[in-house]
């Protein structure tokens, strides 16, 4: 019997690959498609020649680490030590996984919002844990009343995504009181805040609940270079913690992985001394706005995006089939390649929504465009 | 209460970090201080600048998993299927933590002998199963008949580490037939096979577990790039196991970090069509060759080294402090550093002996063996 008898092949790489087998524009996975910063590809060319090749200390370049320190300070004005709080991952994925496998134990209760990303499950039913899935609102706001019933004595830990995949939704203010009150119930449950997305929001501000004062000491926030600086594929992020949750963290750490991709984590340390990461909302802002305009005269209906380099499309006045039927024809009837929200949730239900990334160069969004427009 | 209560700070961090603060020659930590290969900084310094920058496929850059079978065929002429029987991983350690993960249920029991290298207990604990220590004999072999005594109803892994960190010592076909003879009787048992070091062999033979018939459906092989191109720091290494042990594995792996660093992955996929990977063990013969005659008129007692790039001393004729003490003594006093034995043991008994790495350039070994004559 497997251990995780219902995990199939990941949804983003079905679709990557059918994407490319059809020659459709890929809007599917999160990754963008245009060039990386040219000060980063000089840095890492650069770097190759120089003597960055063996193991870095399990935690993290130390340097990286410092710099995680200060971008954090710079960010949220909240002083954390390199030291003792900072791990760096092998992208955020590791330092999720890597988390809830150091804290979460056999019997425990996890509370995930539902729709969700879909690597929050399978970390906490590999402890022997139950995942407990807590719908959002039809807004895709969270509703605190269905989560404190949802609540238990057995809860170890609740997962929030702020900014929020697939949806864009972010936490406000608000949020964060009606989580205060909850957890003042609940002393020992934990945050495991995946924000990923932190810099890429727009009109409203993203607040990063490890900087909140009454999750100081219970929330692990898990963050990814892969999103800021459009280098998906180094896989690396880094993780916050406390103190004593980070030596629980660190020691899984130590055996899963040691420690991680050395030129890499050198050449982002050093980049962080030139770039401006705080641009990036404006960057990305301006792609939504400009991939919502190009879709204003087609048939999808598009939902409001606060965040992330998502958007969310409703195709009922298109067609009445289910989103992931819907998404294969739409690769191989229109070229065009996206992600079926049902796969966020955890019953797969049919909310006849997609998912499109909007993480690519104008020429690309354009060209995707004119074809959703014709449908 | 920790998932890990006797996880401390790993020995290798401790060494290499004294070693750094007391400007010692670090041989502790197994990594080599020579400068890489040119010809890969050359292809890494090139692909900065190209398309290399996003998400690999989750099991791997496809060109590097066709290379694995191209270097499994050629080195043991045996063919595998790249697609189902070829994982890319974040270095060697998570291969044998997400095999592990995969594969391993609550209550199953695991073969593990003793000495060996660290990281196979913790994840065996983290499912919930229980380590089941076997020493090896007084010269490193495996003691079959201990090894059967220890296989139980409950047994569902043994794993080996062949050529063997840190007495370098390998498994001869002898050996393969004793545990042939073991596993007819006990069909579900599997085996985890560490081989990092299978290209670093001197006069004997290496034999790689999963080439061997009755292996076949029953092997995980592990292995890394880090050791065999001197890049211990990029972290890129690989998983080999039967399509069905396979395929939980990527179950686990797709949670765990979903892909690893693409770069690099490209970066070995060039080199490998142009490095030859058999010559490896002729550069670290010689290395060892060379150090056992600069050592030859010290007081160290040089145990048999027939694989790996580390070399076992006994240094009882110097002292009887226990091992520890003497190789913080040894960085303090005398600025080398080494590895104690007794952290390989799962009751850490003090043998008196101790661990160099020799994979070092000449300069290095000779500053060191002055150093370590002297005493
Ligand atoms: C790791 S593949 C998925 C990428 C991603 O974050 C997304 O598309 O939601
Ligand atoms: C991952 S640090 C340990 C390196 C190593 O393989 C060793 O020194 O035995």
């Amino acid at each position: 019997m497997s251990k995780l008898p219902n995990v199939t092949t990941s949804i983003f790489s079905v679709m990557s690959k059918m994407a490319a087998e059809h020659n459709a524009i890929n809007l599917s996975q999160g990754f963008p498609n245009f060039p990386v910063d040219e000060r980063l590809t000089d840095i890492i060319a650069k770097l190759a020649k120089e003597n960055v090749h063996q193991y870095t200390p399990m935690a993290g370049y130390p340097p990286l680490m410092d710099q995680i320190a200060k971008l954090v300070y710079t960010s949220y004005n909240r002083k954390i030590n390199p030291e003792s709080e900072v791990l760096v991952t092998a992208g955020a994925t590791q330092g999720i996984f890597t988390s809830i496998l150091a804290l979460v134990k056999s019997g425990d209760e996890v509370v995930i919002l539902d729709p969700s990303y879909d690597s929050y499950e399978s970390p906490v039913l590999l402890c022997h844990a139950k995942p407990v899935r807590v719908a959002l609102n039809d807004d895709y706001t969270p509703n605190w009343e269905t989560i404190e019933k949802a609540f238990s004595a057995k809860t170890k830990m609740i997962i929030i995504n702020n900014p929020h995949n697939p949806t864009g939704k972010i936490l406000t203010d608000e949020d964060f009181l009606q989580l205060e009150k909850l957890l003042s119930k609940y002393p020992k449950a934990l945050v495991l805040s995946d924000e990923v997305y932190e810099y890429i929001t727009f009109e409203e501000k993203h607040i990063s609940a490890h900087t909140i004062e009454f999750l100081l000491d219970r929330c692990i926030m898990v963050s990814s270079f892969g999103k800021s600086f459009h280098i998906t594929g180094w896989k690396i992020g880094y993780t916050v913690a406390p103190e004593y949750l980070m030596k629980e963290i660190k020691k899984v750490h130590q055996f899963l992985v040691f420690s991680v991709n050395s030129i890499s984590q050198v050449a982002i340390s050093h980049y962080l001394d030139v770039v401006d990461v705080q641009l990036l909302g404006k960057f990305y802002q301006e792609k939504r706005d400009y991939f919502q305009k190009l879709l204003q005269n087609s048939r999808f209906e598009l939902k409001p995006c606060e965040g992330t380099y998502f958007q969310v499309a409703s195709y009922t006045s298109i067609s009445n089939d289910d989103d992931v039927t819907f998404c294969k024809k739409l690769i191989t009837d229109h070229g065009v390649a996206a992600i079926p929200i049902s796969t966020f949730y955890s019953d797969h239900k049919d909310q006849k929504l997609i998912r499109f990334c909007f993480a690519k160069d104008n020429l690309t969004l354009e060209a995707a465009a004119k074809k959703l427009c014709e449908i």
